[in-house]
């Protein structure tokens, strides 16, 4: 048996409709497709806990900037399916562009001043597209859960603003990174990497360490953190940093000293991929 | 019996969870309350449509801008619940400032390009607020059907794009503009008028007026039919013209040129009232 694919807005709505009827809860994964371990964490998760398991593919034309990868974003659909299939997934959304957008779209949903560093300051407008399909998304589907990987930290921490908010009616639900052996986070975007740059991409995850190490050893001081940090990927000329900032874990805001949990944030390029990274760190207490 | 009165988020999604899972037609009004006929006309609609009727009454602050008569908007609460409970409402949600923004928000919706003229103009970050709350109200009470007057035409056109735009499950319903009898369309702003400034009211529908007949009389340019309504308000002296345009129904985007259904749209100052008004109209074929 295949596991059920609906494509358009109202088919996923009349399919969905006894389940709000119900008393099942309902959870949504939302995803650009091209699976890996961490899309399968989020399924699997959703599957413990929710009587209705919906998984979205689709590819948000939206939250790339001119010269970002949307054109060749990596599209494996079959193989998504079979993954959806075989972890007991209730319905896929695969939408198409048209259907997601009919006409040029004028309604966005902002979260100010949390996307003023990081990746924002990067990537104009994405979280723009991000929080506007994912709040349509919300609409479409009706989610009591939604699942978010903790590896597009910023994206979850500026989702779960707008739920808070807006007043939406759904819990988000933060699910841990998955790494590779040597330390590299799960990406769709890895796909890129040619030998010698997968070799050398887990020094993202290695510089975040030496960051972690340094703050539970009780040093307090970013700049110091930070430097030591940013040497391990500026000896290595296959990478170029984005950034590398520690932040508050709620609203992303850079911190010079560090008092409470912080977030270590990375963003390299490294051949044709954008990686990004974090870890949360907290001050042992003395 | 009086009508029920619900102050928090948490009690109103507790209130209306078994509705929710009913098949009764849940309707909202959202008000910012200081009722007058054209807010009694929405809830007899509700009424009408409805197996249960919210009516939400909150004067939204971030809807006003500075110098704006937020600390002045007339508020009474009794009569409204008396309306309320002679209508046959429901539940009335009345949440305070704080229960409603907790703390200061950061997500907003905006819909671009609707809010470019008119009001829009005037009114900086005016439909920034209504549509954030708007959704937020959504959010809370999640209503089949919603009431908007159309005496706020740009703010029905704003909502309904973003209820398209952001695929919310919610039917936005227009209800026509209720008017005294010499013509001054009903508004809770209404009352800030002096005796002889409430005389010159309704000069604004007069001016709407001229223009509609001069399109069903067949004039297709905006300027001309637009200059002889203009001079009737300018005229005035106690009367201070914000704006007069003919704009397209769906987008509110000012034409020069009358092709098909247009519609006139004017704000007045008068006193310390600014009132607005429009009507539609139609080109009569020849």
């Amino acid at each position: 048996m295949r596991v059920e694919v609906v494509k358009t807005v109202d088919a996923i709505r009349e399919r969905l409709q006894p389940v709000r009827l119900s008393q099942d809860v309902l959870g949504l994964v939302p995803t650009m497709g091209a699976f890996h371990d961490g899309h399968l964490n989020l399924i699997r998760k959703a599957r413990q806990d929710c009587g209705c398991v919906v998984v979205s593919i689709f590819v948000n034309p939206h939250q790339f900037g001119p010269g970002e990868d949307f054109r060749t974003y990596p599209q494996t659909l079959e193989s998504d399916l079979a993954h959806c299939e075989e972890l007991g997934v209730d319905v896929v959304f695969a939408p198409n562009v048209e259907e997601m957008y009919p006409e040029e779209p004028l309604a966005f949903v902002e979260v100010e001043k949390l996307g003023d560093h990081l990746c924002g300051v990067h990537r104009e407008d994405h979280f723009k597209g991000v929080a506007t399909v994912v709040l349509k998304l919300f609409g479409i589907v009706q989610p009591d859960r939604a699942y978010f990987g903790e590896k597009d930290a910023q994206q979850l921490a500026i989702v779960r603003r707008m739920v808070h908010d807006l007043n939406l009616q759904v819990q988000i639900v933060p699910v841990p990174i998955v790494r590779e052996s040597d330390g590299l986070a799960m990406s769709s975007r890895n796909q890129y990497l040619e030998a010698e740059e997968r070799e050398r991409a887990p020094l993202l995850y290695r510089a975040l360490q030496i960051a972690k190490e340094q703050i539970e050893a009780g040093e307090t001081g970013s700049q110091a953190i930070l430097g030591k940090a940013r040497r391990v990927l500026e000896e290595e000329p296959l990478i170029a940093v984005d950034y590398l900032e520690l932040v508050d874990p709620d609203e992303m805001q850079p911190v010079s000293e560090v008092t409470g949990p912080v977030r270590v944030c990375g963003a390299i390029r490294i051949g044709s991929a954008r990686l990004i990274d974090n870890v949360l760190c907290e001050k042992t207490d003395p």
